[in-house]
C-alpha cells in the first residue's frame, strides 16, 4: 500500500508529550490566577457564522481569516476570543450578571504568511470585564495585578506591565488640531526605540506639522520619569483640552490603585508611547515585557474599550482586558529555555511486576492512585533493562519492583530514578507514597 | 447602525457560566483519570492537510468532513481524535516511547443533520495505549478499570462496562461460512432488543441463512449469565475455528484480569452482541452503559485495532483505546439532571468594600487568594442590594463586608450566602479562610 505522509501543516505547533507537558502546564498556572481572581469560564464555538464573526472586521483580519462554506452555510474560524465574548454578550445579556467577568483560553485561527514563531493556529488566554453601560476605573486596575501574578507564577520577577491612557495621545492631538493625522503619528513615534528622536522629528516634518506641534509631540513622549514625575510633567504641559484631562485623571487613579492591588512598584510603569493599534482601544492600555528579552516584544496586552458589543446590541457595554497569545510565548520562552516544568513526567511512578503471576502489583497501582499519586503499571512484555528506559525517558522519577521475594516478604522495591537508590518499603500503599516524595 | 443578530449556529453548543463551570468539573474528572493512570497529553491541531486526514475515510466520514481551500491548500477540519493520533504516531515515531500511553481532549467536527442532542462541534476524550509491534492483552484489561473510575468519580455507580471480542463474532461466521455476510448479519443481531428474536430469525432468513447456522447464531447471541457462565458456554459451542479460540482466550484473559484491576464484578459483563462498528476494531471492544438510562447509548466505547497507522507508515502499531464524547454527554446527563456541580461558583468569596476611602479590601484580597481562596473584589458602584444579588446569582457561597466600624475595630464582616449567617472575624486572610469552609 502507498503511505501517505504524516505532516503537520506549517504555522501549526504539535508538541512531543514532554514539551506538552510543560505547555499544559503553563497555561493551567495562567487559568488558575483567573480563577483565583473570580472569572467565570465560557467556551464558544470555533466556527461561527462569516456573518457574525466579520460584523466590524476589515483590512488584514479579512484577508487572513479561514472562511468557507458547508452547504448553503458561509462559516468562518474565529480570528480571536473578542468577537466571540461580544456575540456572547449580546445573545446572553438577559442571563448574565453585570459585571460580567469572563475568561477563555482557546485556539484562533489566522491565515498568516508561516514563518518562525508565527503561528496560524494559535492559543489566546483573554480575561475581560464587560460593565453594563458603566465600569468603574478601578477594574482597569485589577488587571496588572493579575498579570503580575500570572507572570509571578511562570517563575517571573524582571518584567514591566506598561500603562498608558489613549484619551492622553487622543487629547494632545485634539489639541494640536491633528487628529486626522493621529494614525501616522502614532506610527512614527513608535519607532523612536528603534529610530532614535532625530529621525522622528524628520519623519514628522514630512507629515507638514509645523515645528511647535512637533515640539509638543516630541516633549511629550520623551517625559519619563516615576509615576509621580511622569503625572507632574503632564499636568504641567497644560494642555486644555477635556479629553487630555480625562485621560490624565484615569491614568493617575490606575496608577494609584494599580499599587492598592498588589503590583510592586517596580513591576509596573507609565509608558506614554504605548498606542495598542489604532481604532479599538479608547482608554487605558497595557504591553507587558520581559526585561531582559524586550525583543520578545509585549507578552500580556489589552485595554478599555467603550463599547464591546455595538455591531450586536444597542446596549452600550464597556470592557477592559488583557491577552496572552499563549502559542507565540510558549515557542519563544521555550526556545530562550526560560521555563521548566516544575514535573517532567504525567506518572509520579512506574510499577514493574517480575512476572510474578500476583496481581498484587495492580491492587498496589489503585491504592496509589487513591493516595493521589499518578501511577503507572508497565504492562508488556520486555526485558527489564527496557523497562527500566522507558522510566528514564519518561522521566519518571520513581520505579516500584516487586518480584517474589518482595512478595514473599510483603514488600516492594522503590527506585529513585534520579539518584539510583533503592530502599525496600512496606507494602502499604501510605507508607510508599510517603517515599515518592 | 443596524445590528447583525448575536447568533451562534445550530449544533454548537454554548453554556451559560453556571453551565459550563460544570462541564468544565467533568472534563477534569475525566482528565484527572487519564493523569491518575499516566496517560500523557498530545494536543493536535484541528485543520490537517484533506490529504492527512481523508486517507482512510468514505462514506459518512467524508461527507460530513468540513472540508475547504485556503490559497492552494486542501484543508479539513479534524472529525475525531484518532486519525490524528495516527499521524503523531506515524510522524514522531523515533521521538517516542513505546507503549505510547497518550490522551488527548478536544473538539472535533462532523457536518451532521443538526438535531437536539446533536452536536457538530463536540469534545472527544481519548484515551490509547500504542505498542511497537505488540500491545499485551493486559492493557485491554486496564481500560475497563479507567471507565469505571471515571464513571465512579462522576457520581454514578449503576453502570456496566460490556465487553466483547471481536474475533469470536468473527470466527463464528469463518466457521459458518458467512464471513461475507457478516455486515448484515451484525446489523441485524444488533437489533434483538428493539425487535425480538422471532424477528431477528425472520430477517437473518432473508439473507438466506440456512437453518443450521440461524440456530447457531440465535445459541450464541442468547448465551449470557455470569462472565464464567459465558465463557463456558461458549467453550461448550466447540466452533472449530482458530479466530474463534483465540478471541475466547482474549476475552478469558481479559474479563478475568478486569477483576485484578479493581473493577468490581458488578460494574462489568461480557456481551455478546456487542460489535462496535464494522471494520476498525478486531478484538476487543467496549461499550459503557448507565443501567437506568440506557436509552442514552453507550457513554463509553471503544476497542483494539491491529492497525492504527497502516495509511502512514509501514510500522505495526497495535492499539486499544477508548472515547467519550463529553458534549452529547454532557447534554444528556444536564437534561436528566443527573449531575450536579460540586462548586456551583468560581469565586469562593465575594468582598464588598463599604466605601472606605481604604484599600485594606484589596490587600486582603490577595492574601485570600494566597491561602487559596479565589477571591473576587466587587469594584463598582452600586447599591449594596444590587452587590448582594450579584453574589446570590453567581451563587459565590460567602460575602465578605469592610465599613468603617470594621476597620475601626480590624475585623470583617463573613456573611454565609446560604444560613444567611453574618460574623466578624478578625482582619487576618488565615482565620477568615477558616471562615470560608
Amino acid at each position: 500500500m502507498s503511505k501517505i505522509e504524516p505532516k503537520t501543516l506549517p504555522g501549526f505547533m504539535e508538541l512531543l508529550p514532554n514539551e506538552q507537558i510543560l505547555f499544559n502546564q503553563i497555561k493551567a498556572k495562567i487559568e488558575n490566577v483567573y480563577n483565583k481572581y473570580g472569572f467565570l469560564p465560557i467556551d464558544t464555538p470555533i466556527i461561527e457564522s462569516a456573518e457574525v464573526l466579520l460584523a466590524k472586521a476589515g483590512g488584514e483580519t479579512e484577508k487572513q481569516i479561514y472562511r468557507f462554506n458547508k452547504g448553503e452555510a458561509d462559516l468562518a474560524l474565529r480570528f480571536d476570543l473578542t468577537v466571540p465574548l461580544a456575540k456572547y454578550v449580546a445573545k446572553n445579556y438577559g442571563n448574565l450578571s453585570f459585571p460580567f467577568r469572563r475568561y477563555q483560553i482557546g485556539k484562533v485561527y489566522r491565515g498568516e504568511k508561516a514563518q518562525k514563531g508565527r503561528y496560524r493556529e494559535f492559543y489566546q488566554c483573554d480575561v475581560d470585564i464587560i460593565g453594563d453601560g458603566t465600569l468603574s476605573i478601578l477594574n482597569d486596575a485589577e488587571l496588572p495585578s493579575i498579570i503580575y501574578n500570572i507572570f509571578k507564577d511562570l517563575g517571573f520577577e524582571d518584567f514591566t506591565i506598561c500603562i498608558n491612557n489613549r484619551k492622553i495621545l487622543n487629547g494632545l492631538f485634539e489639541s494640536l488640531n491633528l487628529t486626522q493625522k493621529s494614525t501616522e503619528i502614532l506610527r512614527i513615534i513608535d519607532k523612536i526605540d528603534k529610530i532614535g528622536k532625530e529621525k522622528v522629528i524628520i519623519e514628522l516634518q514630512k507629515l507638514e506639522l509645523q515645528e511647535n506641534a512637533i515640539n509638543t509631540i516630541i516633549n511629550f513622549i520623551q517625559i519619563t520619569g516615576t509615576t509621580q514625575e511622569i503625572i507632574t510633567k503632564l499636568k504641567e504641559l497644560k494642555i486644555e483640552n477635556e479629553t487630555f484631562k480625562i485621560g490624565l485623571e484615569e491614568l493617575e487613579s490606575v496608577a494609584k490603585y494599580v499599587l492598592a492591588f498588589g503590583v510592586p512598584q517596580s513591576n509596573f510603569k507609565i509608558d506614554l508611547t504605548i498606542a495598542r493599534g489604532l481604532d479599538y482601544y479608547t482608554g487605558t492600555v497595557y504591553e507587558t515585557f520581559l526585561n531582559n528579552y524586550r525583543e520578545i516584544g509585549s507578552v500580556c496586552s489589552g485595554g478599555r474599550y467603550e463599547n464591546l458589543a455595538e455591531y450586536y446590541t444597542d446596549k452600550k457595554l464597556p470592557g477592559v482586558g488583557v491577552s496572552i497569545g499563549l502559542t507565540r510565548l510558549f515557542y519563544k520562552l521555550n526556545e530562550l529555555e526560560l521555563i521548566k516544568a516544575e514535573k517532567k513526567s504525567i506518572s509520579d511512578v512506574l510499577i514493574i511486576d517480575m512476572e510474578t503471576q500476583d496481581t498484587t502489583y495492580l491492587k498496589l497501582a489503585n491504592e496509589l492512585r487513591a493516595q493521589g499519586i499518578n501511577t503507572e503499571v508497565f504492562l508488556n512484555n520486555k526485558k527489564l533493562k527496557a523497562k527500566f528506559k522507558y522510566a528514564d525517558k519518561l522521566q519518571i522519577p520513581y520505579v516500584i519492583i516487586i518480584g517474589e521475594d518482595e512478595l514473599q516478604a510483603n514488600k516492594v522495591k522503590v527506585k529513585n530514578m534520579q539518584t539510583g537508590e533503592e530502599k525496600l518499603v512496606e507494602n502499604n500503599a501510605k507508607i510508599i507514597a510517603d517515599n515518592l516524595k
